[in-house]
């Protein structure tokens, strides 16, 4: 069985951690297992550099960034080689250039086009656990690279699916994916099983346990995951192609209070003005999370939308440059203590008055809905940063998860 | 003209000296020439990086140590060029394989085989500064290789002399090559120019300014050095082929307390004894340096040698394993506080009585001699380590440095 095993920088962020991921591999190798192993840069290593160039250089060069960061990496993936040896059993590193990891020019935000196979068969046809540089790669000028965030989870599915690999376990310091945050709701469950398009949602609304391109990846290539902690034998959470008979219905409750509402008032109204204030955010890169357009009144409408706290500031310099010019708007109204609360589940669709029965116990918790947005899976509404937890709570029991 | 610059680790030990060193560079540029710069790791990186590899693993493979260790100049190089943009001149770094640097397979001390030209012309042209990592290389296995001591002052003359550079200068923390050193002999001067083969013999002798396997280089391919501070605009000292009509009769004197002496007591007077003793160290890979066979007397001799401090342990150890069974000797005498001095000059030769002069010198300053060992253009001497700074003194003024 050819296994891949994906450790974060908490996990491998001092000598300790370092032996203890070297003794879970060694096990793993130990019943038979062919081993490759994925890194991250040493806990807050990552960081410590682009502090150290940002003192340098405030506007260092993405190229010159990538060669200090790929440091990173290359430094745990060799100290784990060590400790892996030290326990007999040999052990090789290898960083995005020995691979090769083939990516696009892209400095700072790459993606994977290729990843050449021939060394990592012949070394693991050797007999060694192969330990290879997380969230780097190499472009078409010999420069390399870094895959953007959650850019090692992706390398570890990326070479999952390379190699066919049997399995690909996604270590991290939580026990695998939960049916709520456990901060946030104290009864929340893990989860034994989710579907790559519920783990999606859930991704992609914040829950923070992987990252939504390397599950968008895995469900490419239909390569299963395994989310589980670094630091005990618990089971963890299979990520994996939805084929349940009966699906559950409401997998799980994600919040996010990352979110800045901006609201644009008083916009004439006519065709094009939605997309012009669109195309003007997508002209600065400002992802645009939740929409909603009001219903016309005298003539004039309201567009408010939402952006991550990052993402506020260009978002409200552009409405405010055109503002006046090209969208002739009256106000732009900016909230910033609200939270997004969602629902996630493949049977969400098929199961009528699953919404209704969300917003009625927000309604029986006192909890104010600001904006609804919905998926074919997922259904997210808009609330005051202060009810986040009541209105989680209230969900949860709601849906008995 | 085609500049190429080498800085060490203290040179680029933080913000404020990579700031030092990236103007100088700029200064080089803007007159109008093409610039390399050859960098080592951030001041005490590599002994970081070494401890924190011997805390995991005391035997640790020197394939992974040197996969660890290639991050510290990849780390100073990427700084660099962040540097030197911040300056408003384009700068790129390379690593040993973006260059590439083919070197032996030999991990922990490669030697260098081929330097690829290529890419470093492309990024000339394109008129960037071109920041290259010293100490390191790759192998036919594509793993990274370091080139051992004095590694990154050889990179530097590799590439001056694969890209026939016009100038291959060398940056410490002192001016240059001294006549003595001037912690030993304050009245020590700065040499202008000094001969390939007199630094050669200067370096060996531990004066520490270049390390000889880059001064070999140097001389094979006809590269001319300059030795200077990074720390003010003073000339330094030249390094050449020597090229004097009337040579100078002595150039330096040169201390070195790093020395154990081993004396083999009441050996066999047999053929063979002395090749016995060396082969059987030879096979240890202990280097041995001043070597002295003592006359017979009673059909016993005493064969004694000089082995760096680093160097003892194996050295006494191989000779008490053999001491009674292959070499049958009476007695091994370890005297560690001992040192040597040495004059150099390629004038020696051809003037009969320097090292009479010396011996006198040392005499009448009451310095005792132990020990003795000539080559063309040295004299050295092995004195009681207490002796040593009287003994330099005194030579210095015969030979009025």
């Amino acid at each position: 069985m050819l296994v891949v095993k994906k450790f974060g920088g908490t996990s491998v962020a001092n000598k300790e951690r370092i032996e203890n991921v070297a003794r879970r591999c060694v096990e793993e190798y130990k019943q038979g297992n062919q081993v490759i192993v994925v890194l991250s840069a040493m806990g807050k290593q990552t960081d410590v550099l682009l502090d150290m160039a940002k003192d340098i250089n405030p506007n260092a060069s993405r190229r010159e960034l990538d060669m200090l960061l790929t440091t990173g990496e290359q430094t745990s993936v060799a100290l784990m080689a060590m400790a892996i040896d030290a326990l007999g059993v040999p052990a090789i590193s290898l960083n995005a250039w020995q691979v090769a990891m083939n990516t696009t020019a892209d400095y700072g935000n790459a993606k994977l086009k290729r990843i050449d196979t021939e060394r990592i068969y012949n070394e693991l046809e050797n007999r060694k656990i192969v330990i290879i540089t997380g969230f780097q790669g190499v472009n078409k000028y010999d420069d390399y690279t870094t895959l953007g965030r959650g850019g090692s989870d992706t390398t570890a599915v990326a070479l999952a699916a390379a190699l066919h690999a049997d399995a690909c376990e996604i270590y991290t310091d939580v026990d695998g994916v939960f049916t709520a945050d456990p901060r946030v709701v104290p009864k929340a469950r893990k989860l034994d099983v989710i579907s790559y398009d519920e783990m999606l949602e859930l991704a992609s609304l914040g829950a923070g346990v992987l990252h939504n391109r390397s599950v968008e990846m895995a469900k490419k290539y239909g390569v299963q995951l395994v989310v589980r902690s670094s630091l005990n034998e618990n089971e963890g959470t299979i990520v994996k192609e939805d084929n349940k008979m009966e699906k559950m219905l409401v997998s799980g409750v994600a919040t996010d209070s990352n979110v800045v509402q901006i609201a644009v008032e008083g916009l004439e109204n006519k065709p094009g003005v939605a997309f012009k204030l669109f195309r003007h955010l997508a002209n600065h890169n400002v992802n645009v999370d939740m929409i909603l357009q009001s219903v016309e009144h005298g003539g004039k409408q309201d567009i408010s939308f939402t952006v991550t706290e990052e993402a506020a500031a260009e978002a409200i310099e552009t409405v405010e440059r055109h503002g006046e010019t090209s969208l002739k708007c009256d106000n732009i109204n900016v909230t910033r203590d609200v939270a997004k609360v969602s629902i996630v589940g493949a049977g969400m669709m098929s199961h009528a008055g699953v919404a209704a029965r969300m917003f009625e116990a927000l309604y029986d918790a006192g909890v104010n809905i600001r904006q609804i947005s919905t998926s074919e899976i997922r259904v997210t509404v808009l609330v005051d940063e202060k009810y986040v937890e009541k209105a989680a709570q209230a969900i949860h029991d709601e849906f008995s998860l």
